[in-house]
């Protein structure tokens, strides 16, 4: 059944637009319409009732009454008691993104209707949301329910949708160090995690391999541990430009300073920040990971951080901690002597442990939580309540067993180790990725819900702007749903059949999302 | 040592440049200039001797002594002496797009210097080739000379190379069934196998899934059988266009129309094509393979592969003949009919014999060479002598079992089993593909000579536009460097230092070749 009719789309925001910034947990409810389109049902040999919907939300309700949509008669409006108003750029300007054939000025934003209801008598279609971080994903959801005839005529179905995602914290983590990667690709990312309610970007920006991040207080690092001093960094313009950018979509970017070890590129503009290795009784002109027994380094890290902490609004900052290489403290004299003094004895995960617990003091006196890699966890550190252990070591086993520990702790946690999408095989690896869920563990309810989310690691060995996007997309759509929908949303086929048309959505908003299995996409990727 | 001199470089090609066709072998001779770049240098650990040559030439002597390049000295320009004139515009092309900061019509080509020895006292470049294909190549080499400092100042060494490829067929096959692949992309890959010297592009144009060839014969198979038939089909123009963009650049147009199995979007556009499967004694609506008991099979492909001989001028054309499914034919009382007739009980390879060998026939009658996949060899089909046996199965001991069964039975043969580059997974799989030889099985040295080549192969199940040209290179380099250079290069280290900077320069010409391990170009890939 299709009716062509006037429509209008009634958005109400329930909380201020402007000046609010990521609150930790973005819950909404979100009411609209959807539908199957006929062209997407040829792609894969069961079209899912949900067409193409990805993530999936909460609750749908379909119908087959359809509505024709048209430049002329569309519009997306602000209720009357709406506390976002029709100044709010972050709704409009995200609108436009999505739905960029409505973009009219001259009727857009022309309407303010009071209502929270949708009436499938009346044109209207309402969105309602507590925060705007969710009318900005129920717009996304909205323009997922729009579909094209072949002569590019968009229609809508009657539908009832409430929302909302079953963790607070769905990130990717991209490594800019063992690639550097250009800000368009960063941008294109983020609008990409959009398009699938991912909601951080985990910014892994310095390791080993080079030091992009231009420091103002500090610019010697960078300077001296880039790929390239003007070429390969990110100067404070570029970093902003990300934070807002990832902003105006509900994208928290939360950047992770790794240390004390993955930082050799560290210490070429930081003189006697790393720890020089011995061969014998000698230097042997190698540094190992940072040096927890001078004072320089705190007062660096003080310093560093403080930085750190103005420059990224989020509140919370990775500080890393991951795989600390004993060899070369081993080897140095003067923090055998240290460990000695300490009464370490050969216990090198002490010292790091020193490290470690110096280094949260530091940043507690920045105002941030942080999250850190299992190992610090793992060793015993003192950690205060509220920090964050992100897990990624191991086999399903073991995972699952560290998550229980961690949260049986009373820590919260994030789970990656089965989301390293660094890691490519031959065939659908994201089905592999889909079926992992965070909570598949041995623990109680209240440890449950210690569990905030997970994140879809990238990292870099193999990956530039060459290949990263479709390395990424559509695989880490899998993990965006597993964060996003309910725990009962496992059923692969179903899950195959959306994932396929929302690839050809991402292809023909121009990302270069890769093909699950053989298909076609009515528009194909026009680059190379 | 670097001396700042006016540099003039000479062509001399000793065969006609225009009015030629691809020859089945193009060895060639060329002498000219080269070195290691400083800023490549830094990429890798041990840069190599032989800086970023790919494929590394056979023979190489060094110098320190450099030249200065600047556009208004430098000129490319046709012996005096040469067959090829100033009009060759396939040269001309060429050379414009390897340097394209030379491409300055005011200067070019504006001297005729009859020599063909190079003298480093004066500033000469001077290339030799018999034929216009060797001087393609030799071209794309002297681009691999030049280096530039970091203010974009060009240098060249002076450097005497003697090259030639050490196998005849270096081949690259890329699948536009199981997803289509816009006309773009296919050229952009071809400009890539010619900064490769991959001399063959194999093009699986149909399969199963799909028939993107628009047959002037039979335009019902594109028709019904493409994706779509407007939007993902090669029209007659683009056919054409594709052969005559590979042509310029030295590359031969090999066409798959792989039959009896393979066959399902025939059947589409052309009834009667497919055997009908039975379901006991009621066909059950599918079909198998080509049905090869109808005079009508042979009626229709004798029309098409008249067509096919017309419209793809290479000699020699892929006619298929892998995994030929038996399934449906058994359960079709009418093939079961036949068997008896012909007298071949239950052995249902005496069939598919049957079909290729009356196919053979038909592709004979066009003047065609053929090349056929391992099986049709394997079912002991009664092939010419000229056949070419085209290895893909097994594991290392079985494809070099079959290599030596080929060649000890006089067939020419083709090695891809080793490079399908479809199957990926993590790290750099390069090296395997670097590896493998095509020459190492038992035989004799007569039969090593019946090993002419051998090909990379793209499958398509998880490929299209949005990943092809970085999945496929510069993984399809390790093997292009197999193909051209000695059977001694085999030092990995050497590899991956000359490689590394090869892809950057792939990267700079704007092809999407993905990272070979953590490092940066001087110019990162500008797309997404």
């Amino acid at each position: 059944m299709s009716t062509t009719l006037k429509f209008t789309a009634l958005l109400l925001a329930l909380s201020l637009c402007r000046g609010l910034r990521h609150d930790y947990i973005d819950n909404y409810i979100d009411n609209y319409i959807d539908e199957v389109t006929e062209e997407e049902a040829e792609l894969v040999a069961q079209p899912s009732k949900y067409g193409s919907l990805w993530p999936l939300p909460q609750k749908v309700q379909l119908s087959e009454v359809s509505f024709k949509l048209t430049s002329s008669s569309f519009r997306i409006v602000d209720a009357k008691d709406s506390t976002a108003g029709p100044s709010c750029s972050l709704l409009q300007d995200h609108n436009n993104n999505i739905l960029p054939s409505f973009n009219n000025p001259d009727v857009a934003h022309a309407m303010f209707v009071s209502t929270d209801e949708l009436s499938v008598n009346q044109p209207y279609a309402v969105l309602k949301a507590p925060k705007v971080w969710g009318a900005l994903h129920g717009l996304e959801t909205f323009s997922q329910l729009v579909y094209e005839d072949e002569y590019g005529a968009k229609s809508i179905n009657s539908t009832t949708i409430s929302d909302f995602p079953r963790f607070a914290h769905r990130g990717i983590l991209l490594d800019s160090s063992r690639h550097f990667l250009p800000i368009k690709v960063i941008l294109a990312n983020l609008e990409t995690m959009a398009m699938n309610k991912i909601n951080v970007f985990h910014w892994h920006i310095v390791d080993d391999q080079s030091f992009p991040y231009l420091s103002r207080t500090f610019p010697q690092l960078s300077q001296q541990g880039a790929y390239h001093p003007y070429t390969h960094v990110y100067t404070p313009a570029d970093v902003k430009m990300v934070i807002e950018f990832a902003r105006l979509r509900g994208i928290r970017v939360i950047p992770e300073f790794d240390t004390p070890g993955h930082t050799q590129s560290w210490g070429k503009g930081q003189p006697d920040l790393l720890t020089p290795c011995y061969s014998g009784s000698k230097p042997s002109g190698t540094f190992g990971p940072v040096n927890p027994i001078l004072n320089t380094t705190y007062d660096f890290m003080s310093q560093f951080f403080k930085e750190i902490s103005a420059v990224f609004p989020d509140a919370y900052v990775h500080l890393g901690g991951d795989e600390v290489d004993f060899t070369c403290w081993k080897s140095n004299p003067d923090i055998q002597k240290f460990m000695d003094q300490q009464g370490f004895g050969q216990d090198y995960s002490k010292l790091e442990s020193f490290y470690i617990q110096k280094l949260l003091d530091i940043v507690t006196t920045t105002e941030k939580g942080y999250t850190i890699w299992q190992e610090v966890f793992d060793n015993g550190v003192k950690l205060k309540p509220d920090t964050l252990i992100h897990v990624w070591k191991g086999n399903q086993q073991q995972y699952q067993n560290e998550m229980a520990n961690v949260t049986s702790s009373g820590y919260r946690t994030l789970l990656s180790t089965p989301w390293y999408l660094n890691r490519i095989s031959y065939g659908q690896d994201w089905q592999g990725h889909y079926k992992a869920d965070p909570q598949d563990f041995k623990g109680t309810e209240a440890q449950k819900k210690l569990v905030i989310g997970g994140e879809a690691c990238l990292w870099g060995e193999y990956v530039d702007a060459t290949n990263l996007t479709p390395r990424l997309w559509p695989r880490a759509s899998a993990v965006a749903e597993r964060l996003w929908s309910a725990k009962d949303v496992t059923d692969i086929n179903d899950a195959f059949s959306r994932l396929s048309v929302h690839r050809c959505r991402m292809v023909d908003r121009g990302i270069p999302a890769e093909p699950l299995f053989s298909s076609y996409c009515p528009h194909e990727y026009k680059g190379i």
